[in-house]
């Protein structure tokens, strides 16, 4: 990989370029010092910016960098070959004998040492940034132990180190049971509250705190018990609720304040209330509801009709979507899910910033906020939602330097 | 555009690769004037090879080149507008006021130059190509007239000259009514079959012909007409068939020997047994059922018992599959239509060859043949189908020579 710092600086004039909102008119972007200095038409473009390095953008439509607000980007190995034997009709133990599942991750993951995970990691980052991805949220929970959620999250780190690519951690510590705790689930969760959560945020490794709060995971009750574990560490939490069945756990989330739900494919009218109240995002993941063939859709409708912001996300993760493009899941959220184009622009941009807390630095292009924005090779905004499979990209700029395509 | 003739010849010896089918042992591939001259397992390498111009594969995984066999990829415009504003709730009348619908297609097709048409075709093609793509039926049908329809089928043996890349044309004139034959489907069948064909097909530009037979479109009566003026040329046909309804076109089709029925959700047991005798390929078309949210899948389980090879294709179109990876489709066979991983990548390659008569030059890689390989950026082939939205090639080798990547 090349280092950070030979990407060339962003700093100066962009032109040639178009705003999303108003693709008709030439626009301009200032970046200075890695910031965005100005924005807007231009036409309107103040006279003392006029002499600055240029950067020609060859009539490109320009929007924010991309956030992918939910991803389980670290782990050992991946499970092409499960996917291969499900299709050929192995059943459920068959996969499970030759080593398939969760389970399997969880294996491989505690197998890898921390340079072969963030080795493995790293090349399906790439292909996520190669898409415009500009900052993302990584998840542990493949560890399930202190040292191995450690190993995880040290990778997420030193991925973001390494692409100068924005990267928040979440300690998903409850993501499964490990083998060893069988039957002890409240043992487990003792263990993540009182002794694998205060290490991990003591050496700065979790900036969120997220729970898999279901029927085939964890309670209501035990979701209750981190969230509070988390709350004593001054951390905000996140949950994956609702997604196989109703539980409860987005009104819980909502009154911790939690900054998205995520899946919520089940979630109910006392959630969503919950969920507009407190301000909390509604994580929609496509990519896993076509992986899994599911046919429950989020309420959609309602959520919009709640007014709560709705982000769109990969879910990427080895089981139930192996996704590769955020883009893709654009397509995905306005095919399979109905959103809007700009729901689902949104959707990957100030809504998903929002669901990491990072709306001040990421999800929009406006004076004062560092430099994250994509030139993309399309007439209008919709393209980018309208065609599936596409390579649209550009030119990538990422704090403030110019990461990928033509201008570097 | 890169000329074609600046593409380095692949010509030498290529080693550490690995054939899909045998992953563990490292393989060799000879190409000799552009053609593949031997293939095997590196220790079986006769001496003679040893000793020419080396290409390191670096460990990737080799198939042959991938084969997609139903497009309609040269068009004018295309309708993103109309996706948004579908998404948005407007009415089938709104977005026909807008401008929308195949008849948007046409008119935009009607209205570019050649020229224009080809560059606005080559954006999409180039997409395809990054994926591996090494052939591609190309129909035309939106032109719906001698001189569109020329147009059309001209920029797609341009596309094949500029790309160094098989281009395979089908006409397929009967694809809609033109507008101003509204009401006069005979009429508009006899020019189709009378004048259109002959002439375009005198002038070379037609390699098998294909209709759309639907109720909304043409009969099976009308199908006939025009498949007896192919035969009555010498022309292969092949078959828009049973997408909506059972129409029993592809018995129709399976009785001229068609190279391929092509959709086939609603195909009937007659079909398939038709399809069967005649040697017919089944084109699965995932893009398009999930772009229009389809439920009704085609019958994969018979077809797969009466040994009806099985071919995936992007059917890339403006209105009902604005895909452009071909590798998104062998994911979506897999994920929507649950195709094994070996029939979804037979699909792309051999079988695929096969609908187009390609069969002797494209989808594998056998001594004899012209080279069309691609070199992947995966461990196992399963990785093809389980990741979407991934962007794994590292090499192409397109008519014997290194068109695309690492190598190059
Ligand atoms: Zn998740
Ligand atoms: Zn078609």
């Amino acid at each position: 990989m090349k280092p950070v710092n030979e990407f060339p600086s962003a700093d100066g004039l962009w032109t040639g370029i178009r705003l999303a909102a108003d693709a008709g008119v030439e626009a301009a972007i200032v970046v200075e010092q890695g910031a965005v200095r100005w924005v807007g038409a231009r036409s309107a473009l103040p006279a003392e910016f006029a002499g600055l390095v240029p950067h020609d953008g060859g009539g490109a439509l320009v929007t924010p960098g991309l956030v992918d607000c939910h991803t389980h980007l670290v782990y050992g190995g991946q499970r092409a070959n499960e996917f291969a034997m499900r299709l050929a009709g192995a059943t459920y133990e068959e996969v499970a004998k030759a080593g398939g599942g969760i389970v399997s991750s969880v294996r491989a993951t505690r197998e890898a040492d921390e340079d072969t995970l963030l080795a493995q990691a790293a090349a399906r980052l790439e292909q996520l940034l190669a898409d415009g991805v500009c900052a993302i949220e990584i998840k542990s929970g493949y560890g399930l132990s202190l040292e191995h959620e450690r190993k995880q999250l040290r990778v997420a780190r030193r991925l973001g180190e390494a692409y100068g690519v924005t990267v928040r951690t979440t300690f998903l510590g409850a993501h499964a049971l490990p083998p060893e705790y069988a039957g002890r689930s409240g043992e487990y969760i003792d263990l993540v509250c009182r002794e694998m959560l205060p290490a991990l945020a003591a050496e700065g490794l979790v900036d969120a705190v997220d729970v898999f709060c279901e029927r085939i995971a964890f309670s209501l009750a035990e979701t209750e018990q981190v969230f509070k574990a988390a709350k004593a560490l001054g951390l905000p939490v996140k949950l994956h609720a609702e997604q196989l069945s109703d539980m409860g756990g987005a009104a819980l989330a909502a009154s911790y304040g939690a900054l998205s739900c995520d899946h919520i494919e089940h979630l109910s009218a006392e959630g969503i209330e919950a969920m507009r109240r407190s301000g909390t995002v509604a994580v929609l993941l496509p990519g896993a509801y076509y992986t899994l063939r599911d046919t429950h859709l989020p309420p959609i409708a309602a959520l919009r009709a709640a007014g709560v912001p709705m982000a769109v996300s990969t879910d990427h993760n080895p089981g139930t979507s192996p996704a590769l493009s955020l883009l893709l899941m654009v397509n995905m959220a306005c095919t399979l899910f109905r959103l809007t184009v700009p729901e689902a622009l949104d959707g990957v941009t100030v809504h998903a910033a929002r669901a990491l807390g990072l709306q001040d630095m990421h999800g929009a292009i406006a004076p004062g906020m560092p430099a994250n924005f994509v030139l993309w090779n399309v007439r209008e905004a919709a393209e980018l939602a309208y065609w599936f499979g596409q390579q649209p990209v550009r030119t990538v700029v990422r704090q403030g330097r110019i990461a990928i395509g033509a201008n570097a």
